[in-house]
């Protein structure tokens, strides 16, 4: 199959417990084609930078086999710029500096060699926008999933409903979900949120793990690997996402039980992602490393209860 | 194989959004034992009440196959009488009433019959109490699981780690175990109190579920399962124990395997126990509805991974 990734490219500067960066490449766009491009081989990336990101990002995105010809490079423009420090709880950060740069006046193409993707990733970006790339795609992709974020459902909570409502499948945090649903219980919020458009949600829980429900009530719970310590948590959830996308992607079965493959190949890219800063772990993986971590999934979730035990 | 329980049996009156008791059967040793006679039909109590405790309680437990002869009638005496109402967030409580009574000088003793139990569940008591039943039985059984709570973390807390260290098994939530250790990451917390002493590790995560950690670095994760809401909290923990602890007697088998599955069986207790006040719900189960909610958990954790589609 071919996947479709639209989201930032950014500068990121991240500081931690453990230490600080300087600019290094970051975006949602960027943490979630690098996570799909481990399954998915013909992955394609829509976004913008300035003419001051360097190639050698760019080399490094081909180097995993991301098309990038949808990456616009605005001239005399400068790339998003995200800076954020961590608090000693990591669940904490302040963010420092939001640049957005070449990202204000975003207007996504698709290119021709992307038109025929069956699978769409829409990270978080202004809803309309993501709407708008739906609506330049020839034909509507056979899966759309998407991210959003808390600031959308203060700022534009009419228009993030309308993309809510055309795609597939939506990917929030815990407390997003009870925002958008205003129900502290994420089975009521998921059943609401359901109810409104999208066939499929995964609710992220940071260190405990992910809740994945469709619209006849099944639901499958993927724990977080426990760990020692979170090095940085940038990009995790984007991470997920291209993990679970990618693997769909490539696997193209939508029936529920691979859908609760990928979330656990979600939750391994995740745990990978925030063992380094930055995008630096997952540059670096082997298959070998993945099928590990696979297999300590299952050694952490898995039993075997004789019903003649009750 | 035969199980031991002691904790109190005691009065409650819960306060929750949803309504409110008079008083009626609470205490960890009730709830453990409860839960526990689902499992192991061989399960005795120990514990002491006033003589102002009712006769059809006592006859309940009974009902349950649980050999009572280890509860003391105290003359003249009140029972423990707890009151506690739980806020709109169903993870805060507070206290209103707190009377020992004739649990201030409880005195346990272990009946002949109880002396050849092969498991031992010491519910939340004086550490010291909990370390003299082990004292008191004639040799020490195959496997002991405690439970305790930060009250003693700061009361008395040379005694709890003297107790920590005979046991078996620890049974806490996760932030017991974080002020225990010191340690922030659950993981490392593990590792810390199992170099302490016990073989096996419970940390109790609420609405995030339990893990489950041996000293030779297995870790198993058990999610809670997702519900609309909590009818009251009371009890969860115990229920969880005395599923665990059931379910490992009634199987005799002690491999990290094992233990997997008598966690599941913890948390499903768990998930009954909430949904009516006190033990109301575990006081009428049937197998078959335990038998349909582990399924339940089995669909909410269970995938199935194809190495070729990595």
């Amino acid at each position: 199959m071919s996947l479709t990734v639209v989201g930032t490219v950014a500068f990121d500067a991240i500081e931690t417990p453990f230490g600080k960066t300087d600019k290094i490449i970051g975006g949602a766009g960027t943490y979630v084609a690098l996570s799909a491009s481990y399954f998915e081989k013909n992955t394609n990336l829509i976004s913008v930078v300035g003419d001051d990101f360097p190639q050698d990002y760019l080399n490094m995105l081909k180097k995993h086999q991301i098309d990038i010809r949808g990456i616009q490079i605005k001239k005399g423009e400068k790339t998003f710029f995200w800076s954020g420090k961590y608090h000693d709880d990591m669940n904490v950060r302040d963010t420092l500096i939001t640049e957005l740069n070449s990202l204000a006046t975003f207007d996504p193409v698709v290119p021709d060699a992307y038109q025929n993707s069956e699978y769409l990733m829409l990270g978080n970006l202004t809803p309309s926008i993501q709407r708008l790339v739906i609506n330049r795609m020839n034909k509507r992709p056979k899966f759309v999933m998407m991210d959003t974020m808390n600031f959308w459902m203060d700022k534009t909570p009419e228009d993030l409903k309308k993309t809510v409502s055309t795609v597939d499948l939506l990917c929030i945090n815990d407390e997003e979900a009870q925002q958008l649903s205003g129900e502290q219980s994420l089975l009521s919020a998921a059943e609401k949120i359901l109810a409104d458009g999208p066939s499929f949600l995964i609710i992220k829980k940071g260190a405990h793990g992910a809740l994945l429900f469709n619209k006849n009530g099944n639901i499958f719970s993927a724990p977080a690997l426990p760990l020692k310590s979170v090095f940085d948590p940038t990009g995790a959830g984007d991470t997920f996402a291209g993990g679970f996308i990618g693997y769909l992607a490539k696997t193209d079965d939508l029936s529920f039980d691979n859908m609760k493959n990928a979330l656990i190949i979600g939750s391994v890219m995740a745990s990978f992602n925030i063992e380094k800063f930055g995008t630096e772990r997952i540059q670096n993986l082997t298959k070998k490393e993945i099928s590990y971590r696979v297999k300590k999934f299952i050694d952490l979730t898995s039993f075997n209860i004789d019903e003649n035990s009750l």
